[in-house]
């Protein structure tokens, strides 16, 4: 994992990955997949929805704390499992034989087998909108690894993986943030 | 276009496309890109982050009403286009060559040449976070068409277009809304 600026952790985000959210509750790290998020500034804010009904709310809510990992396509699997069980009876790390890594600024870990990891804290929970408002401190990335395709959740059990791309930073220029 | 049934709505948001989202401020129709949105739940609740910098902006909270319509891969140059003018000094419909169809509940109008249409009713605004709750009434897609990829943007000015597909159905079945 190589140090990304934080001025670039929204384009992790922006093109709409499923993302797994670890947490550490003081006993244990947990994962959850989550695909309800969104960017909401270029300085590495970001909202997610969730509540009580996901077992990572209560740590999340609790100690104001979680990363942001990327998964790529060929944790396919990884993904759909870790939003098929429950941290309260499960040890996901140790089920999907993930790998926690110590962060720099937050007691959840980041995974090493993750694309990228951005180290949040939470600003703000709107509990009547179930929305939880981010604020990235620290993100990393691995470009070292063979599938680099963000996953995209469809929402029925289908997915997608990037495919084609496509530059048109030149047409953009004039609205893209400066040195991006 | 066909309507679409609300509760598959989300279907459209959730993998986190490019957005063009339309309104119709009394005297004239206008559009623009946006990318930050979120699903909030699975009847077609959806929050968008914009605001007074976003000339669509006084439109939307004027009137209360939008329609967020998904363009395909072979859009990315009127989307990079939307996104670069602004409707203060540019017809966007005409200059695009766009053709903005009749929507059943709101004033703002669909985009036949895109995928999807969703007519929203903003539901609530809440200032201080540019964060702009909206509810979904009625949903149209167009599935006769060449190319339905949808296309994420990186923010980066560049782009990627849906690729390999998986199909996961039977492992999620447990936690997928009923009849999706």
């Amino acid at each position: 994992m190589q140090p990304l600026p934080l001025s670039r952790a929204f384009t992790l985000i922006e093109p709409g990955p499923v993302v797994l959210v670890t947490t550490h509750d003081g006993a244990r790290a947990n994962i959850m997949t989550i695909t309800w998020t969104m960017v909401r500034g270029f300085n590495a804010e970001f909202a997610l929805t969730t509540g009580p009904w996901n077992h990572s709310w209560h740590a999340l809510k609790g100690t104001g704390e979680c990363v942001l990992t990327i998964p790529t396509a060929d944790m396919i699997d990884t993904v759909v499992g870790i939003g098929m069980c429950s941290g309260a009876d499960t040890d996901k790390f140790a089920r999907f034989g993930l790998t926690p890594l110590a962060a720099r600024h937050v007691r959840a870990p980041l995974i090493q087998e993750c694309l990228a990891n951005i180290e949040c804290r939470v600003e703000e929970i709107v509990g009547r909108l179930n929305l939880v408002l981010l604020q990235g401190v620290a993100a990393h990335i691995d470009l070292d690894r063979p599938d680099t395709r963000l996953l995209h959740a469809v929402g029925d059990g289908t997915f997608t993986a990037d495919g084609e791309r496509f530059d048109r930073r030149e047409a953009m220029r004039a609205k893209l943030p400066e040195g991006l």
